[in-house]
């Protein structure tokens, strides 16, 4: 058992919040401060997407208890939902069984508070974090950035407070410190598909759909109420962008035109577009994470990536699974454990963040072309018959608990093999033949 | 003509002082701050590299009349000195009457400033620039960054202010603005070869010394007074770095060993070792460069670059004549200027990084490689045959104002066929013949 310690954690969102349990049930004071209101007294912004739970979010959620709470407001997804132009196709994560599962971000973050409030840590709203002075864990808080600031000092400092942290704002500024963000050219936008007037779902609820259009997409996910959040990728300027959008009439037409069967049921689709703001996406990479036994960054803090693979979340909940074996293995150590964890976490997280910026490509993309389709045919009949030889990098991702490091080289290395069996002849129709069988398995061996 | 402007420039140092005379000429009203105190009348840090003027930064230099000025403070180098350990070699730069030119930086600073003072601009010493408010191009100057702060407000501002520039600060908590900042883990320290009594160089001045060693090198370029500026560059920690050095007798011996010929001529070496700082380095990226028609960062605030390649100060020089022509194409039309700038200026920022990047490994340790030698000697004697057909990389970086991403996709060009010669049969005793001048011929021509 460790020394109980008195922590503040930065951020109130879903990290900060399960972070905040894992530290009260290993006996130390928790205060969680975050500069917005108290998300269970306001209305959701309009700006979200939905969640997709896969393993490594609910290891963690599970680790201390709290997924089966979780669970109740979780809709499984074991399928991607193709909308083509012309016909709906669908193709399975995983094996059967296997699924990712839809919560609605805001309902989760209020849940996760109140469990860490069940747990014991204090919640401090709209408490505005303008530094920290990093050598003793003392946070400034006040009103405005320009005005008064009072101090509060513990014995360490988690920053849990999102791609924008201001506790890494402190850390940047010293030497040493690489860092990076970079913005796509393509920004996102919610809208909605409520509810048949009975409460069921207008689309199948237990696929994730997707509308794949090359350089823009489409997505639902699902909502306990009958309700899809729905998310429309974008360029923000150029051919088929946000910018060309921009009177009721071309918003209609555009998607008339490119997801005719979206029309019928995202009735107010014209009034969110205009309502609901256009968001941008970053990628943000920096190091180190942590300082002395002082000072930790976690989640989105010191690694956000974009949505394409739905591992924000979940690799932010793994950061507190690994920070916690860290704690189990170096005891009142902290300096130990901030450093082990940092250098286990950091090429964790660069894979993903590489891995989630190439799936936009393979979900706007590739889930329209036969080629793709064929592939992930071709990679299921073989992992079917041989699962220890052959498992596909979105389940390495989505369904173990492997490092991510690993599924990215292993992806890359599979991907090669896959690249020589399409150019075999006639591949459309000897797909299921075993000289394609017979193929992989010699270019395993190669490796 | 343009319509005169008051315009603010932050930051003193050699790029914020041409840019200052430029824009006096263009007929601005012109206000250069800086956080320092007036270098003309402190000494200097003891953590400067001497400076390697080339085409680029005599062409700024030169384009508004300076150039001469400088000329008198400049040494010309046309050769690397390659210092191993047992021998002395060296290195042609060029051509015949190309060289690079040493100049102190400091010196060089002082007398900048004289001449954009004669210029007509005002410089406003020991000014601390805390924001920026980018809409309106005011500053906002106080003695601390909590403190009480005074607003000047001007038509347009240049942030000049190096690697660390406030003025980016705030542009980059704009959305959409793509940072990076990497350090490198070599460090480097400014050490000191005097005069002898006569004031004659204890080294050839007209050299640019280099002891290449693999992961760490010492570099000596020569003063106006007889004196040499070094510099050691090394890792930080782990073998051969800053860390083990950690007392004089370590020191001693380090150098005994490693630099046998070094020893003579710094006698100073421990006591300046021990107190001069050892200096981190840093490549810095972002975009966009400019705001609207109010603000626009140059030099080491928009590219802050290693100085491997010896172009920091000619980069941010150019930059300036760049800007300089979109002045000249557009007129008042300041939009369009500062746009033009930052697109025409950036993918050459990206370049120069790139081989300023790679040049260390150049410098410290294929300046000491047989087959690099051999490379460079074959370079030269097809360039100089065929001069039309063979600019080689340096003197395209160097001695030409060619775009620096030109320079960067030919060199790579060249360096793949240049490997495919290095394979030819007895290449070390054919390296001048007919076959090796064909080989290169053919392999230009399949490009």
């Amino acid at each position: 058992m460790q020394t109980p310690q008195k922590i503040a954690v930065v951020g109130s969102g879903l990290v900060g919040s399960l972070l905040a349990i894992y530290l009260r049930k290993a006996g130390h004071t928790v205060h969680v401060y975050d500069r917005s209101p108290d998300i269970r007294q306001i209305e959701f912004s309009g700006r979200s997407i939905n969640l997709a739970m896969s393993n490594r979010g609910w290891k963690a959620l599970d680790g201390v208890g709290v997924g089966d709470a979780v669970r109740e407001i979780a809709i499984p997804m074991d399928k991607r939902a193709i909308h083509l132009v012309d016909k709906l196709n669908f193709q399975a994560y995983g094996q059967e069984g296997e699924a990712i599962y839809s919560i609605s971000r805001g309902l989760l973050n209020r849940k996760m508070i109140d469990l860490a409030e069940d747990a014991g840590a204090k919640f401090f709203f709209e408490q505005k974090i303008w530094d920290v002075t990093l050598a003793d864990a003392t946070l400034h808080i006040g009103e405005s950035e320009r005005g008064a600031w009072e101090e509060k000092k513990y014995d360490m400092v988690f920053g849990a407070d999102g791609a924008f942290s201001r506790i890494r704002h402190r850390m940047q500024r010293q030497s040493m410190f690489d860092y990076s963000q970079e913005f796509l050219k393509i920004g996102y936008k919610e809208l909605n598909i409520p509810a048949n007037e009975d409460g069921t779902h207008k689309l199948d609820p237990n696929s994730f759909h997707i509308w794949p259009r090359g350089e823009y997409m489409l997505i639902a996910l699902a909502n306990l109420d009958g309700s899809f959040t729905c998310t429309l990728f974008m360029p923000f300027e150029g051919k088929n962008s946000f910018e060309e959008l921009k009177d009721i009439q071309l918003v209609e037409t555009f998607f008339a035109k490119n997801f005719p069967d979206s029309i019928d049921v995202i009735p107010k689709l014209t009034e969110d577009f205009f309502k609901n703001p256009t968001s941008t996406l970053v990628t943000m990479k920096c190091f180190p994470w942590t300082y002395e036994d002082k000072i930790a960054l976690i989640g989105d803090a010191c690694h956000a990536i974009v949505p394409f693979y739905g591992q924000g979340m979940n690799s932010g909940f793994e950061d507190i699974s690994i920070l916690n074996d860290m704690m189990q293995l170096y005891g009142n150590d902290w300096k130990t454990i901030l450093s082990e964890y940092q250098l286990s976490r950091k090429p964790n997280a660069d894979a993903i963040a590489e891995l989630s910026y190439r799936n936009f490509m393979e979900m706007s993309s590739k889930t329209a072309d036969e080629k793709f389709l064929l592939q992930k045919k071709i990679e299921k009949l073989f992992s079917d018959k041989y699962p220890d030889l052959w498992i596909p990098l979105y389940s390495r991702v989505t369904f173990s608990d492997r490092p991510y490091s690993e599924a990215l080289a292993i992806g890359d290395a599979q991907n090669k093999i896959m690249e020589s069996v399409l150019k075999m002849n006639d591949i459309e129709s000897n797909w299921d033949s075993v000289e394609v069988e017979n193929k992989i398995l010699e270019l395993l061996q190669k490796q």
